[in-house]
């Protein structure tokens, strides 16, 4: 059928199980075909395409309420919600969002992007619903991997405890992004096989039959026994001691399977989990076949080969370059440990992984527990390097309050995909770890103009004794520059003129140099002559440096692909006003105040006003205005 | 004996179990007369002194690794490795800390205050011993309710699945800070009566015994179920489940117990949890039969009666104040919900609990949970005021950020102890709040001058229709101002001018407002003339106001009692920057970069300089620096 006439989810009512199949096959091949082009979640979204469908036939969306945990795999929910016509803006600037968006549908009740916040918000809904007193269900959506966040188990707990009526449909692939880890896993690893419960209960009712027979109290008490070894053996024992019941596991790819658990989970009281087996990457054999997380995401890519269209690459890609130097000075020093959160390929630690299996720790999705077990690994006089995007640092900001920076701890977070993102969105550009790093006491924070750099900082981190430090570096490749066979340290504090000039100075990092570079060179064909600083460390300053600017009373710019407020200009406003330079001339750019979406970074950049000529008109305002007042 | 002259706890190795329950003896009465002296948390150290002693006998610290949750429980410990002579001092500036801390001995190894933090800590300390081939233990003390923080359970997992040595001590005392909340509670509760699975077992057993011997065959295969079933059913099913062996329930008091538990834990390989259990406030009659936790953590009392030794309080606490504003006004709003994670009684909402019990939800130790839970109510049109402490709110950043501020919901903080804290020191100062939310595109933030101002700050935030808002007040009581009989509306953003003057205008809010007030009169002697203005919205800011002054060229001086970097001072400075105010005088001040111990508030202001005699002083030396300047 042509999914884009599809507008809502009411055609699916009357269609029979074979008119659904081959409705599947249909959103499989749009799906594989619109993804070729665009890039996206692939596999994840293959995977439930059976499982989407049957909850908007068994389910009454949008009274009931579907909530995508992590929210990557709502691609067939939003085809059948009537959005398959925009397929071809997906994750482009102003098009359809990458996960779910409230603006673009009464069926997107809640917004993902980050893994393990559906249950809380599903606890919230169905609280509302219980005072108000009517009848919707509701629906939260989880993989195996967004159990294992600490926020997920604090909800199961908590609805378990109340009793609450809600269906949960825990989306078990057996891979989060990488391989899943932790004992959770393991628990639904084992309900999965049915190995050791279905072979207990086998052998209960074994000897159960053989029990004589001898009056009706030993065989009611045996009936009893029998009921509470089903209770406690076959259904799910982790999630029933949690207060749920458990129906499952089911396959995701039958309808038939699908239907009937779906039904009996509807006519059931308190909260159920109904535990889908699905194949991530089902019905296409390159993703099919994936076992490191390859196809979870994607750019283009050749429908036949599975190659990917990938843009010629001159230099390596920043997570590579960062991981890399950790991974050779981890030749030499022992106490070089790596940390993951789940991102092994992301974070690009395969080598290191492979290098250095025992000193590898992929704690699963578990941002709290990765900080912290840092800070522990650090007091044992080890050096542990998390990587860490800095959109996922966001939820373990009070282990590295309250753990690392409190006790000082030598831990060295590598803050990857910092700044914009591009097509993942407002829930992963990397904006606001300036703000809220800068004001923790004992931190250090850094960020590299090029990758060259980016190594010298990282020999600089492993070698800095007096607490914790941070790497910053964006998503995305370096420049190509020509790399150093040696590392070297890099004085903590310091700045590097990157460009003489006498009029103004620019001070900005990582990302937004190659601009005011660029920026500085058109103004001295007006014959304005701007310095251009690298300001690399963001935290401490270059005090030294910036009583130079202002005492010279330089006019000054500060540039940086963050949120301004409580960002690096805010940082040197402070500074001045500290220390007295009260007839400072200091401008800031950066990212004004709001939630920035997806789009490509050149267009986003544009959109908030973060370019070269935007660069040059604000330092051609700023010259006169000091000329005035001097 | 002389608690006094302990040095170490070598001297347990060769005491016997009568001696050791004197000793317990001596501890329970030093601590009940020491504390009745200087308050701190009597109930959870009587409630493991056995327990602590009996670790100190079996393990050897510090090689052995003692990693206390929470930290509030470490007195006894203290005590056993030298401290009691400075139990006079505890929780006092310069004193003894309340929490264990590394600079003062070499027995405590990892600092606490925030709650579960020790399993990941521990798991950080054993994969370094592990790496390094050394051979000690390691040993967190956990209680049941910090049990069900998010990052204590993805602990749990990791531990788990790895298999790693660790001897963990769950210590179940039956109530967190308030009485316990959560399935995981319930399933500690069935291990603890041993209810469900003593029967089982018990009825499985008779069967067993009733099944005719039939040859080996069955004999063995029965063997085999026995066992089985005795894994699964008996031993913690929920640890085993997650990868650990079980061990318990232990009487806590009882040192035959726990002696022949923790020597079992020591041999046993992998995760161990040992389930310990023991009573809050065991041996002081008064504690002991508290049900509300109102002997958790107290100021000084009379040891004979158990009555608290108050200081006269003219004026409510400021947690009452907002709590009960929330109450009244939910009387005729059913859209007014209550959450709070773990803190009814510090949170003062006892009495909303009572009058609206289906409308209150306490989620435990789960502030994750706790936020998006109540994004989630905000999306049904319900209004959650969520109460929580400023420096628990930094568990819950990326929630704020992720699924309150981005999806943009009417969600009301109540976020309560910001400021200095006073004898709770460095984890619990609440003073990165503003530094960690004004960043954030969507919210509001403000804080009232007195507790009038805060009752109607609270209708504020319920009226409020267009996203988040943050209502901050500090620990202890208000100023005894009268109340007004009506409720009225703040508007959003306006600041009130305290106290006119001409010469230089201090902006501020809050607790430090009459510290503002008291250095205008001073100056005014000196015949300098000083506006104060209550800055009560730290955002967004007043900004027709702040033209107002500075296009007047006022010399302006911000104060707040929180971080100065990233703080409100800051958001002046960006203001100013950011207009063109490129001639303003703008001074800050606030806390430095740097964590503040404990001690009393006043003390701590006088450290950090917070004080009348600093503002009159720094308004003198910038009303000269304008005269320089003009």
């Amino acid at each position: 059928m042509d999914l884009t006439q599809i507008q809502n989810p009411s055609f699916l009512k009357d269609m029979s199980i074979s008119e659904l199949e081959a409705l599947s096959e249909d959103i499989r091949k749009f799906l594989i075909e619109e993804l070729s082009q665009t890039g996206g979640h692939i596999a994840p979204n293959l995977g439930v395409v059976e499982l989407t469908i049957a909850l908007h036939k068994v389910f009454n969306s949008p009274r009931d309420k579907f909530l995508w945990d992590v929210g990557h795999q709502s691609y067939v929910h939003k085809i059948l919600t009537g959005r398959a016509k925009e397929f071809g803006t997906l994750r482009q600037y102003k098009g359809l969002c990458g996960f779910p968006k409230r603006c673009e549908s009464e069926h997107d009740v809640w917004e993902t992007g980050h893994s393990s916040t559906s249950l809380s918000a599903a606890m919230g809904m169905a609280l509302a619903r219980d005072l108000k007193k009517t009848k919707e269900y509701i629906v939260p959506i989880i993989g195996d991997g967004a159990l294992t966040g600490g926020m997920a188990l604090e909800a199961l707990n908590h609805i378990g405890h109340e009793q609450t009526d809600m269906t949960v449909i825990l989306n078990d692939n057996e891979m989060s992004i990488a391989p899943n880890v932790g004992a959770l896993h393991n628990v639904l690893g084992r309900l999965r096989t049915a190995g050791k419960y279905q072979w207990v209960k086998d052998e209960l009712e074994y000897l159960l039959k053989k029990i004589p027979a001898v009056g009706g109290k030993v065989a009611a008490t045996a009936e009893k026994v029998k009921d509470s070894l089903k209770y406690l053996l076959v259904s799910g024992v982790f999630f029933e001691e949690l207060g749920f019941t458990y129906l499952g596991p089911v396959d995701g790819h039958d309808y038939e399977s699908l239907f009937e658990n779906l039904q009996y989970a509807k006519k059931t009281k308190g909260p159920v989990i109904v535990h889908v087996i699905t194949k991530k990457g089902k019905g296409y054999k390159p993703a099919e076949s994936d076992v490191v997380g390859t196809w979870h995401g994607t750019g283009p890519y050749k429908i036949e080969s599975g190659d990917f269209v990938k843009p010629k690459e001159a230099a390596p890609a920043w997570s590579s370059v960062i991981s890399e130097a950790v991974r050779k000075l981890a030749k030499n020093d022992p106490r070089i440990v790596a940390v993951t959160p789940a991102m092994p390929v992301g974070s690009k630690l395969e080598k290191f992984a492979k290098e250095f299996p025992n000193r590898m720790f992929d704690v699963g999705i578990a941002e709290q527990h990765a900080v912290t077990m840092a800070a522990g690994l650090a007091t044992q006089d080890m050096k542990p390097f998390l990587a860490i995007y800095s959109t996922f640092l966001q939820r373990a900001y009070d282990q590295v309050v309250h753990d690392v920076c409190r006790q000082n701890l030598n831990v060295f977070f590598g803050i990857d995909r910092a700044g914009l993102v591009g097509a993942d969105g407002e829930t992963h550009q990397g904006i606001f770890d300036i703000a809220f790093l800068r004001h923790l006491p004992n931190i250090v924070l850094m960020m590299p103009k090029d990758e060259n750099e980016g190594q010298h900082m990282v020999y600089t981190a492993i070698n800095y004794k007096n607490g914790p430090i941070a790497l910053r570096y964006p998503r995305g490749n370096g420049l190509g520059v020509p790399m150093d066979e040696e590392f070297k340290e890099i004085p903590i504090g310091t700045w590097e003129t990157l460009r003489e000039g006498s009029q103004a100075a620019i001070l900005t990092f990582g990302t937004t140099i190659p601009m005011a570079m660029e920026a500085a060179e058109c103004l001295e064909k007006k014959g304005i002559s701007v310095k251009v600083v690298n300001a690399r460390f963001i935290k401490p300053m270059d005090e030294a440096y910036l009583h130079e600017l202002l005492g010279k009373n330089m006019p000054i710019l500060t540039i940086e692909e963050a949120c301004l407020m409580g960002g690096f200009g805010s940082g040197v406003l402070e500074f001045a006003s500290e220390q007295g330079y009260h007839n400072a001339l200091i401008e800031c750019m950066g990212i004004p105040d709001h939630f920035i979406e997806h789009g490509s970074v050149p267009k986003l950049l544009e959109e908030i006003g973060l370019t070269t000529d935007a660069v040059v008109e604000r330092i051609c305002t700023m010259i006169p205005l000091k000329q005035k007042r001097a």
